[in-house]
């Protein structure tokens, strides 16, 4: 029966991108990143299927946080406006402390391109989890998809931002700043 | 010296094709491809770095096309009426001769992670060569992006059902539906 290891996934995370920025991608193992982590081999594939899902931890969560929030948006709120209130909610993920980790992260991820196919994959789901749930709000197509796609963009926006050294905004403040320049635009388009 | 093969890329495509829908992606070869279509393996080298990109054969051209229409709109096209006219051109690659081929093309990356993954970072690189191609139009971030956006939706929005079998309308015909829905989406979102 495995053992309960506290924090497992966590531990792998932050090992993982340790090693990848010490010793590059490509020369770390799945077996390496449980040394570093001081967790069996066994636990690492117990969690991930390969070291690719690893920069990726965390993902699910988010996706159930979006489709949670935008379905517990007010009844009279707008497509926008319940996308806004998940992107706004994601805020609790990129803390200050969380910073360094999550640009370091991003690195790894910009300089390999199976990491950056992967990268869109995890975008179109949460995207599509977006989508989902505006639609369980009675929102019809296509208004579900280009709302959860105008909160995908803001969402990229935010990020880029946030990540840059010079920013000193809250992330959900720069979501809010990121869909509001978005709804203006989609309206210039007419 | 490399000896020339009137189509290589041609008949690369249609033979890998052929060979994912008989036996299966997994136990095609690039080597297995080159015979199929009577060329040398060193060919398929010589246009694929594996047997993934074969399947996004004209990715490129398609690419340049939409940069070139974008670009070649009137002065006073709106950033939509410009990706408009860029999608209806790719018409041309979509005739009703190349349907069968499209279909299962399309049925084998549905199939594959891999190739869904490969798949959204070429959509990517379409979305981003039309926002360049409106920027140097002077169309302002984020506008030119949701613009592009919008077009990558349409594209997508089109492409589905043009591989519907009930559908009757050509792809151009139904890029321009599509866009259509999506402006009105767009207004609807204010």
């Amino acid at each position: 029966m495995p053992r309960w290891e506290p924090n497992a996934l966590e531990r792998l995370h932050t090992a993982a991108i340790e090693l990848f920025a010490e010793q590059g991608y490509d020369a770390t193992t799945a077996a390496g990143i449980a040394e570093r982590a001081g967790l069996a081999k066994s636990t690492f594939f117990r969690h991930f299927p390969d070291k690719r899902e690893v920069l990726f931890f965390g993902q699910e969560a988010l996706n159930g946080l979006l489709a949670a929030v935008v379905a517990d948006a007010p009844a009279d709120a707008t497509p926008l406006e319940a996308v806004g209130a998940a992107l706004e909610a994601t805020g609790v993920a990129f803390g200050p402390q969380r910073w360094e980790a999550v640009r370091r992260r991003q690195e790894i991820i910009d300089a390999h391109p199976e990491l950056r196919e992967r990268e869109l994959l995890k975008r179109e789901a949460m995207t599509g989890t977006m989508a989902t749930a505006l639609r369980g709000r009675g929102v019809p197509e296509p208004v579900a998809s280009l709302a959860a796609q105008l909160g995908d963009l803001a969402l990229a926006r935010a990020y880029t931002r946030w990540l840059d050294p010079a920013s000193t905004s809250a992330f959900g403040e720069l979501t809010r700043q990121a869909l509001d320049e978005l709804r203006s635009a989609a309206a210039a388009l007419g």
